[in-house]
């Protein structure tokens, strides 16, 4: 299983690919549906395939469906094609993704009128990241505005995405595999690595993107493994099943 | 001590006016100046004087000042003027109020990249009510806004106004006035009764406004008296006092 893989060499895919080994990809994107995500990386090269990218929209999807339950959406624009085939009439439950310019002081309002009227408040809360960096500085992410929310209704969202385990367990289900049979590899210490790790895989870090040194003396999540990049994880996987 | 005047009989300040006891007027109202705010109810009839209201944001202004604190404000413009004595330039601390329509999405992000950027990051909050209603509906309040903060930011806000203590005890030194000598009159079982409370005071709750037939079961804060009005109250601190 491996985290977004934008900033893997492409080579290591290539890799597993060849081999007999069942690959995921477990992205906590949120702007953007499967299709337009797999598109962007094949036109970089990647070899990758919608059926094989996990996001948390389409994991929503399944789960209001599941449920019966009918969202009012604050996601943003480019996800919402991924709730196509949900009934959103007369909502009785809240799903928020990162939606940027889409949380407005109106938008979070309406979201809030929604929860607060229902007898039972469901907020659905796609990942729960606090900030990400774009080209113009740092940017409140989905989390912050989950928090807000969470304190107005005093309630608690259900977290859809990494590291949420009912997400790690539907990406295993796909693979008709068994925890302990599976390692996920990413960049991000708590998302990727503890997330996988309470799911009862193993969780390698590769020190790349979102790796800080701090994270090697993290108080609570401790590392299978620490590699320099997705090549050295790729060969300690083909090692140890004896290739 | 007295929580917003402007749902209480004005018969009952009247009386207490023409006692010998001290009277303040403590309100979480940061839309306005204390100056709009006593002008408002002047109109309406009140014998009220800017002396005697204590609010969150000339508070917050005082502990600025003390502390030698920089802000960056995200206020609501009709409270700007309160902060007019205090330097602005190059922050470094954020005090946010009730900003209404001024919680913008960048608005939002630039108080956060300002707290971020801080070695110290503190936050300030004018109050931290969930939510509030309004002629169009329900609006979230100061602190929602206050916990997207604080998790983006990983800190604690430190809240000026009511329930907290610093507040209740500013006003106090006021009157100087010890905290057993003084009652507090609301209608907000937690902020107004509870609040007083905390800090040594007694504290009667009015059955008008923001009260709750299930304040009066309330499992943390139980308060010293429960009546119907303002008058009721009046003629309970005169009783008690022998008169």
């Amino acid at each position: 299983m491996l985290s977004d893989p934008r900033k893997a060499p492409k080579g290591s895919s290539f890799i597993l690919k060849a081999s007999d080994l069942q690959l995921r990809f477990c992205t906590n994107e949120t702007q953007a549906t499967r299709e337009k995500f797999v598109a962007k990386l094949q036109r970089l090269g990647f070899d990758i395939s919608v059926p094989e990218v996990f996001s948390p929209a389409p994991a929503a999807t399944a789960v209001l469906k599941e449920r019966g339950l009918r969202p009012h959406l604050l996601v943003y624009d480019g996800v919402l094609p991924e709730f196509d085939s949900v009934d959103k009439t007369n909502p009785n439950c809240v799903v928020i993704g990162d939606a940027a310019e889409n949380f407005s002081y109106e938008n979070l309002n309406e979201a809030f009128r929604v929860l607060i009227g229902l007898e039972k408040p469901v907020l659905f809360s796609l990942g729960k990241g606090r900030y990400y960096k774009e080209t113009d500085g740092l940017k409140l992410d989905v989390g912050a505005y989950m928090k807000a929310l969470e304190y107005a209704c005093d309630l608690e969202a259900e977290v859809i995405g990494k590291p949420s385990t009912v997400f790690f367990q539907s990406v295993l289900n796909d693979m008709g595999l068994q925890p302990h049979e599976v390692m996920m590899i990413g960049d991000d210490l708590v998302n990727d690595v503890g997330g996988a790790q309470h799911c009862g895989m193993k969780g390698v870090q590769v020190r790349t993107g979102k790796y800080r040194p701090s994270d090697e003396r993290h108080p609570t999540v401790t590392a299978d493994g620490t590699v320099d990049n997705l090549a050295q994880a790729v060969n300690m996987i083909l090692s140890q099943r004896g290739h």
